[in-house]
């Protein structure tokens, strides 16, 4: 097959605010064959800025954009799509957002190989990896934000637990930001709204910068109420602060890895960091390879490895084929109060089995499919003019 | 002060290559000040993708552009330039291009403190920081690209030295890619051509990847030539291929660190990957104060701070300020065969003084002025449409 479009769509809902919800618009690709067979993908980044990476003219050998790399190549396997990661990767070296930006592509060349082979991607995985591919289900997780104040939270957390979850986690809003009463007066409120046999997830949202004292006392306060893991309480690239922090031992275990934009990042923050799960969005770090490579990994590392996912279930679906396999690895993050746009990207939603689990979608490719008409009210059609000539001119759905 | 327009430019000459070349383009920023006072600086990035970011959307709280976070601020010292720097990161936290985007405004508003004081930006520095204020000469080692071929190189050297350089780095091109004879004839010929009484420095290009051994393999052939460092024979992020090839004690030193654009990034390299010299564009890493933490790092770990500029020289000016007052870190890269938009940009250029010498200007701000006229014909306007909205205008020069 050769690739003869590469496509980015950026959808949007009308009325953006600052709240640390990422489901407020989106950036999808679209690549098409000449056999037709077409994948899609997601990304979790400006849309803008990476609609700029595909189009942008080229300045030297090391800034040319994605759609160059890609169209007119050739791609018939998994190795194919290793060998055009490296091709975008080094013709994107200067380009500081090529792996925001590529994600969507690459998660789409999975999504092309697994439909031409009939095959769902986690089963490509194993093959080129060698490691077994029987899929094994994952407990979900709702990821959701803290509500203003103590009692919203606690009512969160209880429609939560009455719709059915065995975990949640609760994030950003107010944590960190009005005093350490407050900070764990919302998580006794998420404890209790959900109930003593949950799992609670806290997610601090970066908000203790590089101050690990802080994050530790926090830590130990929030030990009460039992939570699984504290999320980001530092900045994603403080790794010192994340070593010291892990060096007091603190009694919560901590996650972090979500900012990975690059394998790097991520091996960084598990190897020199020493977090205890590592937290990584297929949509950011360039796509389902270095997502599956980090993945290996914290295997040989100890960690446990989770899906950060805060987009629709198009995201969800590339970001459960990575950990599939590993039954280890039984926590998934499940969006779940995401905007109505990320509620309709895909026509068929994964569900929260009776067991309350969640299971990978046996179908070739990413297993699930985009609703071309329902996201249709959503795009924000882009155009970009360099000098007289357009650069970018909106594809049509 | 405040901030009242935050400006991007794309500047180009008509036919950009693949060459590794980065002054076939550039983006500059212009920021004005209700007072008058108005401040530049220039990015190493992708224009189109740099300019994404002062103009992008919303997504959420962590997406947030550059002009929004700036447009209407108070500037009145340098703690308005930490704090805002600051606020730009927090609000641009999952817009991975934004140190790229950003180097060039907080090059400019450096600019406008230093000529609001009247001081030039490395005085600035080194009060802000308790350290001597005294700028020290710079030995420029002209930067420049391989020939084609090794007789090609020789002419470029002896040209070079017969311009009065007594150091000059040889970098990309044919390196690496023509086997072991052709690397050795290359460095051979640089040698030859700049004579035995020069510095010559290599710059491999990342060609190898992750391949330390053959990196060890060069390094060791080419030590014959007595190269100052032999610099980027691996990926940027290659951390322990870096770490590898330093613990087998190559009898070269090796410098990397252009590709840092993050602060961490840099921090990497110096203390997991181990390199001898640590090259920072201050155009890429969020401008000059990450560039200065760098270099207190350097400091710190007895490594050797050389800036990497393949711009004008406005961003040389800037890369200057930034390890001007340190005696021992005496070497500068110099751009000394850039195109001819990049020798227009800046009025004054930094010229090498009869010992062969450059010196910092002693003038506020930067201490270069940027010649609109000339640099006139060479913009690109640059006109991005979301749906109905005009998102990005070019404002005139």
């Amino acid at each position: 097959m050769k690739i003869i479009a590469v496509d980015p769509f950026y959808l949007r809902i009308p009325k953006i605010t600052t709240a640390a919800d990422g489901t407020q618009d989106t950036l999808l690709v679209r690549i098409r064959t000449d056999e037709g067979i077409e994948g899609w993908g997601e990304c979790d980044a400006s849309p803008l800025v990476s609609i700029a990476v595909y189009c942008c003219p080229m300045s030297h050998g090391n800034i040319i954009n994605i759609r160059t790399s890609l169209i007119g190549e050739t791609l018939n396997s998994p190795d194919d799509i290793l060998r055009l990661s490296e091709k975008v990767l080094r013709n994107g070296l200067d380009i500081q957002q090529i792996q925001h930006a590529f994600s969507g592509a690459e998660i789409a060349l999975w999504d092309i190989i697994g439909k031409k082979f009939g095959k769902p991607i986690y089963r490509l995985l194993a093959e080129m990896s060698n490691t077994p591919n029987t899929p094994h289900p994952k407990l979900p997780y709702a990821s959701v934000l803290f509500g203003d104040t103590p009692e919203n939270t606690r009512q969160v957390a209880k429609e939560l637990h009455d719709r059915g979850y065995h975990a949640a986690k609760f994030g950003w809003g107010p944590m960190g930001k009005l005093g350490e009463d407050n900070d764990i007066a919302l998580v006794r409120a998420a404890r209790e709204g959900m109930g003593a046999d949950t799992q609670i997830m806290i997610d601090a949202g970066v908000v203790w910068g590089t101050d690990y004292e802080t994050a530790f006392r926090r830590a130990e306060a929030f030990a009460d109420y039992t939570p699984t893991w504290l999320e980001e309480p530092l900045a994603p690239d403080a790794i010192d602060a994340y070593s010291s922090l892990i060096s007091k031992n603190p009694s919560i275990p901590i996650a972090a890895g979500e900012g990975s934009s690059t394998y790097r990042m991520a091996e960084d923050i598990i190897v020199n960091g020493g977090v205890q799960f590592v937290q990584i969005d297929a949509g950011r770090i360039g796509g389902i390879m270095p997502s599956f490579q980090v993945r290996q990994l914290a295997e040989q590392r100890g960690v446990q490895y989770v899906n950060h996912t805060f987009k629709s279930h198009l995201s969800l679906a590339a970001s459960l084929h990575v950990f599939a396999t590993n039954p280890d690895f039984d926590l998934l993050e499940f969006p779940a109060a995401g905007s109505e746009l990320s509620q309709r990207i895909v026509k068929d939603p994964f569900q929260v089995d009776a067991d309350g689990l969640v299971r990978v979608m046996d179908l070739p490719g990413l297993g699930v499919e985009v609703d071309i008409e329902a996201i249709h009210p959503y795009l924000a059609p882009v155009h970009i003019e360099i000098g007289t000539e357009t650069v970018f001119e909106q594809s049509s759905l």
